[in-house]
């Protein structure tokens, strides 16, 4: 009944080995359908090699298994939260992905610091505050999601201008307007953060300038954009 | 005799090149039998590419070789004393993985900054001592495994959640319930490190939550682990 | 009409990503007939692995399309004023290569540290000064020519004898003597400046030689050159 | 007449692509026969993937071309003064890998900080003074050669036991019992020099236990040696 969800779903995962973001089973992409209120999404702790469109998970927005027989990826929650707050986004990643990590459990933002990431985030990708004992002791995959929602909230981000963020002392996740577009974000997040643990070795205080942020992220997602063949 | 057991030796050492862990023979992976009180290691020096599982050699407890023409890898000794000191661990290795050996050259441990680390290692990867004039001038490869035993003892660690350590000045082992599960161990250790690395060259003097070490570590392997499909 | 001209620019192109210079379409090749008074370049936004000879596009000095069906790199006009501003140019690359952008980004010259620096480029690979609010709002690609030719005028810098730059906040443009040429020496700078990086961790001041430099370069470039097999 | 000996410095050569050690043709390894007194090189400025084995150039130990038609290397001379001075070697790499020049250009030592190193390199690998500017002017690869070999003498060290250097200002020399022990010497060059960027990141101070060094390097090089299958 799902088929199509779940065969893109299944491609969108085996792109995060393709793309080198991931350690054997560390990381899992999910797409909504908003239609059918339903989400497709990568089982828990599968090795991508041995993955088959029936091993991935349809759920329901309540995270109830309507299609497969495996459990879905321990993150489904997460997935979920981003799903509800977010409503223009069709895709999620989580990943543990070298870089942003490395941004993540430094606890600090990545900041915009070139047009590489001004071509795709609109600004410094937001690290979330660490959560709570309590927070992490109950319903802790839900809280992962709600504290990055908290902190699009509390700086007045837009999610589909800044498409991820790195979690306190754990790692990235990002989203897109569907499965491939969100695994395409994952990948210049991590790209941006590795290019700017560099340059922090070499400058310490450096900020792109605010011209040039708007000019490369409205050149490809303005209204005026004028890159690529649209 | 040793057919199966010196099969899967066989097949875990050659993952050593696949996952980069290993640069010409500098890798050796072991499992023990303890039923049969034998253990099955690789040979000393053979280039991965050309061993087959005749190479394979297999020992007892004593270091006395049962199967095999070949001298068993150098480094057999301390094999040994981590199995006899650890009875719950299976399979052991040893590599020169670029950034854990970073990490054992400064003499360091391996800080546990994230989930990434937590989801393994419940804890910070101990660096061991160095081995004094003594220890090493005699039995130095069993010194080693002694002085590794010696940091868990005197840490009180369970070897089993911290399946891992560097050897000031030297390189890391890590071991698992298995040969397979060791080399897993390592391909994480060797990640975890990389990544410890640069979120210090960013962060000084970071250290991730006690409650998130607590809450990953459990959620794979506490008994109510509910990562994965078990 | 212009066929071997963008068969030579796709070959050109593809040669990025076997490079490892690009993710995905992060990268622009062209080459100019200065007879015909044309220049061949990539199509924006099109993925390597799909570009075939049609895809390319013609243009003459004004930007005006003469053959092709999509847009060409939303670069192009880079590319024209580089062409227009130095004579001896026959092909000029655009990437985002992650060590060169790190030295843009940090708004820094790469320092000429060696001889691998000094058989290409002779001296500094200069950084542009930051553009201004107007240069960026109103004919950004072209401007970002003109502070690279600005740089170069006010330096008395020889575009032959340092055959690229990196635009601050931006990422490096490269050039040579044709598509190919201008491919090479982007691996190259590409090279020096992760050289360079990692040469600053260890050594904050050391430059290399005058005389090296003098050695080098001419050893390959002057008018005795007695590299390779001319 | 030299066919045999031709043909393992071709394969000597195409080992470096191999292990990652050049970018483009930025490499060349020789072969001495001491009986004969001739040594085998490759050409100057010859891609790999292109190389055969007549485009070895054959020449004597005062440069004389014995058989070939190409030019040698340009670095031909400093591989004669090494063969001179060196009486016990019989091949040697030249290379711009990119962490051992990263030693070159900083202008330090590379240190002894661990096993790995030990292994195969009995101490510090050195770093040569600056050449003069005289040097430099006039027979700059024929000083090359002696700048190292003066930087041997004044340390009085064993270019057996430490089988490589690297040049101030310019990248890596490693040299060993034959051409293929040569490559060897220069990938574990450049592997320490890798994790030797990366331990001072962490350490600025610490080094090798000075017993620990002789440990390794006994284990594996002294009379009772014991690594391996000898």
């Amino acid at each position: 009944m799902y088929q199509a969800l779940k065969e893109r779903v299944l491609k969108a995962n085996l792109q995060l080995p393709e793309y080198g973001l991931v350690t054997f089973t560390w990381g899992n992409v999910s797409e909504i359908d908003r239609e059918k209120g339903v989400i497709a999404i990568k089982p828990s702790g599968v090795e991508y090699k041995h993955m088959s469109v029936d091993d991935i998970v349809v759920i329901d927005l309540e995270g109830n298994r309507l299609e497969g027989s495996l459990n879905p990826s321990s993150d489904t929650q997460t997935h979920i939260e981003l799903y509800k707050a977010f409503p223009k986004i069709g895709g999620v990643v989580h990943t543990h992905s070298r870089h942003a990590t490395v941004w993540a459990q430094a606890g600090l933002d990545i900041p915009a610091l070139g047009t590489t990431h001004a071509d795709y985030f609109y600004g410094d990708i937001p690290c979330t505050r660490q959560l709570s004992a309590d927070e992490i002791a109950s319903e802790y995959e839900k809280n992962t999601g709600l504290v990055i929602i908290e902190e699009f909230n509390q700086r007045g981000l837009d999610a589909m201008a800044i498409p991820g963020a790195v979690i306190s002392g754990h790692a990235p996740f990002a989203w897109g307007k569907d499965a491939f577009d969100a695994v395409h974000n994952a990948v210049v997040l991590e790209e941006v953060s590795a290019m700017a643990i560099a340059t922090r070795s070499l400058n310490l205080d450096i900020k792109v300038q605010e011209e040039l942020l708007d000019k490369h992220y409205m050149r490809k997602h303005g209204k005026n954009a004028y890159y690529g063949q649209k």
